[in-house]
């Protein structure tokens, strides 16, 4: 259906159709996401089965299973343990489509439909009796040479995709493509979380990690930060135009060199506490401020979510298994010892992601409508739906317009459900934009500029990939 | 209007009226409410007057009447000194309607016109001029045969009702309901506060009362908890599906068997602080998880309300006049203790209930997403209301889905209010459902499947009330 | 256009047209607003050029261009050293014209819109091109007689506007409108923040004036008490029928005398703390609700804004320079100790704003529906907006009905957009009560009387402007 999500109404609709024309070919702009780089630097990468494309990497699907009873185990999910779990994927894709209905009305829904009709060309409901014959059906085409992740790149229209990398990361595969005669542009994201996060599993072997990849000793403060500098350039040199940092909450604070040192010393000792955690963090997100204010990495913050709420399932399956729940967020206070720094810097961007609505209206508009740096990122996670992105525009634009805003991520792992993702968010934003024209509150030259911005321009800008 | 409340869109108005008469004349599951057993263990229990019926005992139209400036004694609330309010029923009929322009747009409005219209046949809209018309109007119904509780039961075509009643009811009214030769079903519902939250008016001597009706006598944590657990099986063995828990904030935390014993101890002795309160209710919320998930009684849990707000409206007249006021709401840090325990547990349900709508999006819908213990109730108290209900379902359904909610609870003690409350509901749903449909998000059979759920199944389900 | 802003359903259009009919030419009642009083006390006063009336004066506009990196320097704003700015306003003007696009979908645009071509009769949309062309049209209007303050007052139809004056103020321009043949209702409000919040800049000079004015000699807690009221009855013989209050927090509480006066005399000395400051904050708000209880001024409370958030902006511009930001808010808990004292009195009222939208259905309705004196002012400085307007009236009314509002407020500063604000609020309330009527919630009786209240009513009863 060709105008399918807008409004009935006989007027927006037309308008939304309009608008949606004029960008629905446009190049898809994919600056934050969590593809795996090797889909590109292995030019004979296949996906595996449809259980394995569509259902054992997406934490929407296998939580809200999980919510009404259907265990981990049995849509294949491994144990760290590597005690037995489901095996036979037609089973599982069975067990899926035998509770499809759970999904009705949700985005993961609309995203699979979508992606199975536009990807796949298979526009038949799932559901328990035809379970077999789609899973055949996409299988069949995942053998298929057009599906290999370099075709499918470019019959996506993809202009760039970002993936997200640890700092510690050698970038490998980013290399491999580089050094390939494919010419997709693939480009790495700096996200040192599990070297900064002082609570972060594993951090202290992190560490030595980040002092092997960096070459530097790290053994105090300095030569830390002097690490971490190094690879910033590495990632930099790299194609790298962000990075990326989560914290639970966007808590800021300026250390003195002697207290980030006495901390640093504790957690090397394995002693920090939980305060220090928090502290550090703050201290760190200003400090990785004044690097990208000096080398213009954009920087993005994503904070909100308390991880591995539920100790059970982080215990068996580890980290990322649908079980992490935002918590509220506060915005104005936290981050002013950032902004007093930097919030008035020309040099640099700063985009800010969170799982809390309420903070939009209050807080992130009006920081973003006045602030040079701050840019918003567009709704995340749970809030990348319909009707989040609707309470994210109706919230936001009012007080900040849409050019403090960051434009669409699809911040996604699941490859073939970007089209569909871009689509949604370019559909969201004629829908919403028409309604303002039909209202008089824009013009028709507003909204066709705006429309663009939304779903190109104003990504490409922020992260700086426009050069 | 036989397509009232619908969207004025042609087409979403059409699928909407499609839906709604589907389910309309379903029967009325009402798992959690207010109504006096009592309706039913007489069988010519009468109402008295039109005052008796829907003013006195309505906070939400004192209340409104009392922003205003109209006392409580003026419409004839009773004073805890006994000392004289208004007594003549007609006199305050009329203040009622010449005031009746207060509730424009108001669910209060729309449930007694709706009230009105089909259950009394009464079709005008109150003012001053026909005030005493529509009082003789409704009581010369109210004096009829067909005003009989049982009878309006029967012609509301509600299949089952469950009444609220505190742990140390002897549940008389039930047995006497159960020894008739009427059908009807109506079940209790264990509701523990007034034993358990350690603040509760006369907590001590409901102590002793629990030790009577229980026949356990009460003097130590061990004794107390076998109290509790004999009233439980009493309850359901007189047809209890549920329990019912109120507190402040959804705080939990497990106490150790010595600590739960020398709070409650305290307690025995008139000594219990406020913070001792608010660790023993969420020790106890806890320990009321471990016996559902024993006995399989669903809990309820409802937070969030700070009673008795107005010192001199609480002194004078009592709990419950309309001076309850909410706060702020936490569930994701408050709860993990208990999910810790039995959030994964297939054995129990946990349906929440809140007055913040900020954890709609952030917090409750994300939570059910995941825990298969947890399920919503429906909008609660201010926000059982058309657009109430429209947020509700925009900001959880897309997270969460359906099949993680309760379904609908009509939550009240105005009996002849039942049908309209479920109406008003079946409406909002459909109403939702039809944009759902005309924008292509979800299709015919899903609506017709969700319409269904939402205002019969789920309830149903989720309650066990469907054995 | 003439039905622009509302809905394009046909249904929902007409009713909305027919209802904004009813009430477009009503008087503008302006409760509220800071616009400075000399306007009208000199009856030759003129408004410089395009930029000194339409960019300088407005945080709303240069915000958005700081916030996208345009200096405030380049746009005019006088900086506190006395440093040079750009003092070119056609230059500004075309700047400002530049970056027009900012503006789209925001309020100000709107408003900037609306205000030229229904003051100016300038219809073209603002642009690089057309800025000088337009700069010159506005400025031959403003040095016509009929763009003279007092002219305007009369072809705007303003029955009656507030401004807003500080405590210390002797109100020699209100004398001096009162003294002149010009029968313009401009009355002061009282506005005690310098005086009361202690940590407001310059507070211990404040005093000083304060004793001169009022003739007391303020050098303890008593003498402050009989200054503070000494003014008010000054006001009050002026014309104010309202004082106005900011706070940080809406935190209430009773302090004794002994308490109030040490806090106080170590605010003399200069040794106040912030929480000193905080509390005294508190006491004040509950000892000016006693003394509205007594003089019958109207209360207003404004809440929730974290002022100069931007050092850098603040040390060189000043205050009021678009870098105020709103914080989360709580009135529940915070109103208690005020509510307990005066919340009951039938003889004042109390009108609360805030920025924390969250709290307008979990904490605000819930509040006005309940306590007498209370009243909620209108969606507040970055919610004065069409979608702001809506979830004003989508979360407040269904608890608190229309009749627990206070109307509009324009809240400005800038004069001539004074028409244009409350011509959105009158078509927004329109748009609300015809979705409300065309759904069948209320009826066109309803719906008359809600449009009258809301766009005039309300504002003149609640601000005691009727007599």
């Amino acid at each position: 259906m060709h105008n399918r999500y807008f409004s009935s109404d006989p007027a927006q609709n037309k308008i939304a159709v309009e608008l949606y024309e004029t960008v629905k070919d446009l190049p898809l702009i994919c600056p934050h996401g969590h593809v795996d780089p090797r889909l590109f630097s292995d030019p004979d990468y296949t996906f595996g089965s449809p259980v394995d494309l569509l259902i054992i990497p997406d934490h929407y699907i296998f939580r809200m299973l999980y919510s009404q009873g259907v265990t981990l185990e049995s849509v294949g999910i491994p144990r760290k343990d590597g005690s037995i779990v489901e095996g036979d994927h037609r089973k599982i894709w069975q067990l899926v489509c035998d509770n499809w209905c759970l999904f009705r009305a949700t985005p993961t829904g609309i995203w699979i439909r979508d992606e199975l009709a536009d990807v796949f060309s298979i526009t038949e409901k799932m559901n328990s009796d035809n379970a077999q014959a789609i899973y055949d059906a996409i299988d069949e085409k995942l053998q298929s040479d057009a599906f290999k992740p370099r075709t499918m790149f470019e019959r996506f229209n993809i202009e760039v995709l970002a993936t997200t990398d640890a700092a510690t990361d050698t970038l490998d595969h980013h290399q491999a493509i580089l050094d390939s005669d494919w010419n997709g542009r693939i480009v790495p994201t700096f996200r040192p979380d599990s070297v900064v996060n002082l609570d972060f599993d594993g951090w202290r072997d992190n560490i030595d990690v980040l002092s092997n990849v960096s070459g530097i000793t790290v053994n105090d403060y300095q030569s830390y930060i002097q690490a971490l500098e190094q690879r910033r350039e590495f990632f930099k040199s790299m194609g790298a135009t962000a990075t990326d940092h989560a914290a639970l909450t966007a808590y800021t604070e300026v250390l003195s060199d002697a207290d980030a040192e006495v901390i640093f010393q504790r957690a090397l000792a394995g002693e920090a506490s939980a305060k220090d955690a928090a502290r550090f963090t703050g201290h760190m997100l200003i400090e990785m401020a004044r690097m990208s204010s000096e080398d213009g990495l954009v920087m993005q913050l994503h904070v909100g979510s308390f991880r591995n709420h539920n100790p059970i399932i982080h215990q068996n399956f580890g980290r990322d298994m649908g079980a992490d729940i935002p918590i509220r967020a506060e915005f104005t206070k936290n981050l002013r010892p950032l902004l007093e720094k930097y919030g008035n810097d020309l040099n640099m961007t700063l985009i800010l992601f969170n799982l809390d609505e309420t903070t939009y209206s209050r807080e992130l508009a009006p920081l973003a409508g006045h602030y040079p740096i701050l840019r918003l990122g567009p709704p995340w996670w749970f809030f990348d739906s319909w009707m989040g992105m609707h309470r994210f525009l109706d919230d936001v634009v009012e007080t900040a317009g849409i050019y403090n805003t960051a434009g669409f991520n699809d911040d996604t792992r699941a490859y073939p459900s970007i089209p569909t993702r871009h689509d949604v968010w370019r559909r969201a934003c004629a829908d919403w934009l028409a309604r303002q024209v039909v209202r008089g509150f824009i013009d028709d030259e507003d909204a066709n500029d705006m429309i663009k911005a939304l779903s190109y321009d104003l990504a490409k800008q922020t992260y700086r990939l426009d050069s």
